[in-house]
């Protein structure tokens, strides 16, 4: 068994690297979504990354996986007494990390060591890499103009017409040491595009400056897991999004989001119809369940998922083989 | 009636403020140390501003003024579990105004400006400004050497002797217009000197550049109340830094740390042997109840205060008119 690094933002993304997590412990490297990051109170909020923190420790809320269980709202309650602002809703517990990322930054360490810091304390012995130290913004091409990730999701309620994405600043973001050498292992075993919304999830973090190509060029198998199940998205606007820029709302339209870069594309039983279509783009397909309400299904997912990744990679090492 | 301006820290100097606020509504200016302010996870706390909102706000914990009642500390459990300090157990609510005033200085707004829009927020007619809105930093000169305030108070208990005080910054620290237009209304009835440490509560106050001159020169009569009942502080390690300074832990005493800025002394009944005492220093004294333990307590204090600051002016006035 080698290293296994998965591509994940959002709950849902979460929910499959811990199911990964509980099979591969410390060989399990996730590199996470920062497009999404913002600065509110002066404090670098980092949601995708917190997520995936509060999820592999044990200690996110089941309700809301973007906080830790048992989320109060008193200091919130407090700001706004004093005149600050209304707007995000602020969870006590979740602005320790901002807190201590904020000033571990101001101090000049790089996100990635204050993450693993993070980790350690949390005792998750798997990786948790920001996609990058430098920062990259989301901005959501819309009808009522640019705007970040940000303000589209929580201010705009993702109302507003999509056009398109930028990821601003991704090009010249620098892949860092520890996301290099995650994907140079010797023995990398499979690449996971977790579920998530494509445009805002997984896309940022390919668009980091050489990130695809070197995914792209890995001998490990890519994986992506379908964020559109019966045709919508289980949680947050991938469906939406994907009418908006005129694409069918389909696993079939989720997997196209990957091609040339994945090898591999797993959709849910209730999908089947699209197994024919994925496979006509030249792609390896499993249909699974792909629902994750309990612990169990993320696991079961996630050993599906490297199952596959053997078997195609049993099948790449025959043509191999058989090629002339 | 007039403007009335108190000189405050601490706890103690809060309760005085508050009766006097009960009493003068709008027409109370409270002048607060700054001196105690520190950063912690880049937020900058300033104690004695926040414990005096908190009071004249109504909404200070009955048992620990220096935080809002009903305080929690989760924040603080979620940033020991990722590894960050320990020490100060910050309060939950009491990272409100920190959190604000961080960020409004970052924007280039000054501390009294924020004060005065926290005071706005929270309802408080009287204008709460800090000493200065330039930076200074009480230092506690100890057998241990040099450490700032929060140090001595927080980590080392109060314990070294102390040797003496220094008020870095205060020399160049700028009085603000606020403060100047207060100790400059044409209508100042009494400048009071709320019973707080002279060492860390009111001194830093007294030497920012020009502020003890001024207040000297204020026609309007200058009132102390003594922080010492009975031989010790109240609360606070006032009588135990007496001791360390070699002078006597008494109300004398500390009438002669305000000596040639005072005209006139506020003691308790517990302290009436002191009266003379005090007396022959040349200062008015008054001998009443100082201890604060109820609302009205305060609102007795503060009027009693009032009333002596009146009778000492009607002296003055008799006596230049009686001048030869």
């Amino acid at each position: 068994m080698g290293t296994v690094v998965a591509l994940a933002g959002q709950v849902g993304g979460a929910k499959l690297a811990d199911g990964l997590y509980r099979l591969r412990g410390k060989d399990l490297v996730v590199v996470v979504n920062t497009g999404d990051d913002y600065e509110h109170l002066g404090l670098a909020f980092s949601p995708d990354v917190d997520t995936m923190l509060y999820t592999l420790a044990g200690i996110a809320a089941p309700a809301a996986g973007w906080e830790p269980e048992g989320e109060s709202r008193v200091v919130h309650a407090m700001v706004k007494k004093l005149g600050g602002p209304d707007q995000p809703a602020l969870g006590d517990r979740s602005l320790a990390a901002p807190l201590l990322r904020s000033q571990g930054m101001a101090d000049g360490r790089r996100p990635t060591e204050i993450t693993l810091d993070f980790c350690r304390h949390l005792g998750i012995a798997a990786r948790v890499l920001p996609m990058s130290d430098d920062p990259v913004r989301t901005n959501v091409i819309t009808t009522k103009g640019v705007v970040t990730f940000n303000e589209f999701f929580n201010q705009l309620n993702c109302e507003p017409t999509v056009h398109g994405f930028q990821y601003a600043g991704a090009e010249d973001a620098r892949i860092s040491d520890e996301v290099l050498a995650a994907l140079h292992a010797p023995d990398l075993e499979a690449i996971v595009l977790c579920p998530a919304n494509p445009y805002h999830a997984i896309q940022p973090i390919l668009a980091v400056g050489g990130l695809y190509d070197l995914i792209r060029k890995c001998r490990a198998p890519v994986i992506a897991v379908s964020p559109i199940v019966g045709g919508k998205a289980l949680k947050g606007s991938a469906g939406k999004i994907m009418r908006d820029l005129g694409r069918e709302p389909s696993a079939r339209a989720a997997a196209a989001e990957y091609l040339r870069l994945i090898d591999g594309f797993v959709i849910d039983t209730e999908d089947a119809q699209f197994v024919d279509g994925v496979r006509a783009m030249d792609l390896e397909v499993l249909s699974t369940s792909t629902v994750m309400r309990t612990v169990e299904d993320r696991i079961n997912l996630a050993s599906r998922v490297l199952d596959f990744a053997t078997a195609i990679r049993a099948k790449q090492a025959l043509e191999l083989e058989q090629a002339p």
